[in-house]
């Protein structure tokens, strides 16, 4: 019951998270306005490289911040690391054990650039390379599949843009989004007799675009790891350059289509794919448009500003992905082949 | 016939690209060398998408120069782009003409960057906003599933990076691809051959690491494009990190591993999926030890460097990406739904 339970113990961590780390993520960016940082270099794996597609639109388009996602290989293996002059270099890891993305913090500081680690391990090697550390204090996290991370994860990235963007509006919507996250929870039962229909779904592709890409790669991520079915995540535009062509009639598209500046090229392709392609969608949204067009709606909360949407949005795609597993017949505790820790070089 | 055929025309179009823009190659370079660079930021979709994760580990391995890889809604819908200090911003487009890939080059211009567009197109939108061009040379492109305008792109992509590193015997190697490539082509009948047993293939996963990370991608897209199977490709590293879960007994899995700094922990997930977990391997190598864990082996020339590996590495991929949209009762030439330009904001 690991999974299931840490999914409902998301509201509780944001909101200790939110309270007890306010200070130190305020602190984390008087340091990094100290520097003059012209870019972010982030490496991540699996779930926190989902975190780090959050950061990508989040310090991109709040904070002016242009990121780079690492190459970790080409500090492990080739050993050939870039110059990050004026970077500011980022590692996000639940364990804060992976090789690979250790390595790139050390790398960071051999060349003098401000490190920041972004861990649920603050005694990780991670940790203890980074100049700087914000932990996510969400307890041991024990399933395999990474939930009350993730949506950690997201919450601090937000608490550091708002902050380094002296964005105060900006805090105190952060401060209503464990209201947010608890709402829905509430969906528990909708989502669990929703996934009836998707008994013997074996593949499908989910859609996300701007902040919401990030949910679309967790959402598939999520699916992958307990259900193993084949779930392919894309940016709608991305999917409008060759990979649409896999949609047939009855063909399921999972997205995520909140309101805000992309939601109409999120409506553009939905209609494409249900009016053109006789495909089936699956869609969670908060405006009615979009969830007319599915034979699963799931709704938002109406007042969910699209920049934090993330993290509310994913909750309803992890209660998704663990009532398919149990449907399925696998068991949401125990993937197959998979380890909670991940050391990759 | 046109996908076919364009297929057949790579290596004339390698050699051309080769003798034809070397000259303009070394004065982009120059002109590159002559600003502060600390960073590339690089706006590309579909095809030339994979291009970009190639210049990830080009640029950044051999040239020093950290990749960010350009979200463009942040430039079209959102109107936040980020701060862009110090970047070279380089698009790459086939048609040079998709608004969003535009819009980050105006955006360049704007806040007084170096600006680059490599396009098959001289006259066209990227191009006319650009600062420098590095034009593709490969004739009119028909067929939807672009081919010769991928690997001219990377070909171009290298031989930037070997102008900006000053590397001659890495230009040496270079003038020696087209061969290569050509050596590849050869193989078609036994591709032709070799895609029976994939008559019902409706899903698998496609692996690389480092510079075929790209690989990977192309690979996996041209399968999309063309035989509307789902091919979702990764990082050998990421795939690690959950995704490994979806592999059972005969699940067919394609790698790209040829010999070069990232072999090893390829050959690690080779017998992972062989030994452990009874997986099915397609493998592209010039290894012994990585062809034989294959049931179907497709082999590489021995004198291939690492890093130019996959301008031939992709070649095999096509030819089999085509046969098996033909044996599969499809058209390849014209694909379902998807069009050769396609105009996302």
């Amino acid at each position: 019951m690991s999974t299931y339970s840490e999914i409902f113990q998301q509201p509780d961590c944001l909101r200790r998270l939110f309270t007890e780390q306010r200070k130190e993520v305020e602190k984390t960016a008087a340091e990094i306005r100290r520097r003059s940082v012209n870019f972010v270099f982030l490496a991540a794996r699996g779930t926190s490289d989902n975190a780090g597609r959050y950061a990508n639109y989040l310090l991109g388009g709040k904070n002016g911040l242009p990121v780079a996602l690492a190459t970790p290989s080409l500090f492990t293996y080739y050993q050939t690391p870039p110059i990050l002059k004026n970077a500011l270099v980022i590692g996000i890891s639940q364990s804060g054990q992976s090789p690979d993305i250790v390595s790139v913090i050390e790398e960071g500081r051999r060349q003098n650039c401000l490190t920041l680690a972004i861990t649920n391990e603050p005694e990780s090697p991670l940790a203890c390379k980074a100049d700087l550390v914000l932990p996510l204090l969400t307890g041991p996290e024990l399933a395999v599949a990474a939930t009350k991370t993730y949506t950690a994860e997201l919450m601090v990235l937000a608490m550091l843009s708002a902050a380094l963007a002296g964005d105060s509006p900006g805090m105190a919507s952060l401060e209503k989004i464990p209201e947010r996250v608890s709402d829905m929870l509430k969906i528990d039962d909708m989502i669990q007799d929703a996934v009836k229909r998707y008994r013997y779904m074996e593949q499908t592709v989910v859609l996300g675009r701007g902040f919401n890409y990030a949910t679309a790669y967790e959402w598939a991520l999520k699916m992958k790891e307990m259900t193993y079915i084949s779930a392919e995540p894309y940016s709608s535009a991305d999917f409008m350059h060759g990979p649409i062509a896999i949609v047939h009639g009855g063909f399921p598209v999972m997205a995520v289509a909140p309101e805000g500046r992309v939601f109409d090229s999120m409506m553009d392709i939905l209609i494409r794919i249900k009016t053109d392609l006789n495909g089936e969608l699956m869609v969670i949204s908060n405006r009615r448009e979009a969830l007319d067009m599915a034979i699963t709606p799931v709704e938002l909360p109406d007042e969910l500003p699209e920049w934090l949407s993330p993290i509310a949005a994913i909750v309803p795609a992890q209660l998704f992905a663990y009532h398919l597993s149990c449907i399925k017949g696998h068991d949401p505790d125990r993937p197959r082949i998979i380890h909670k820790v991940t050391e990759t070089k």
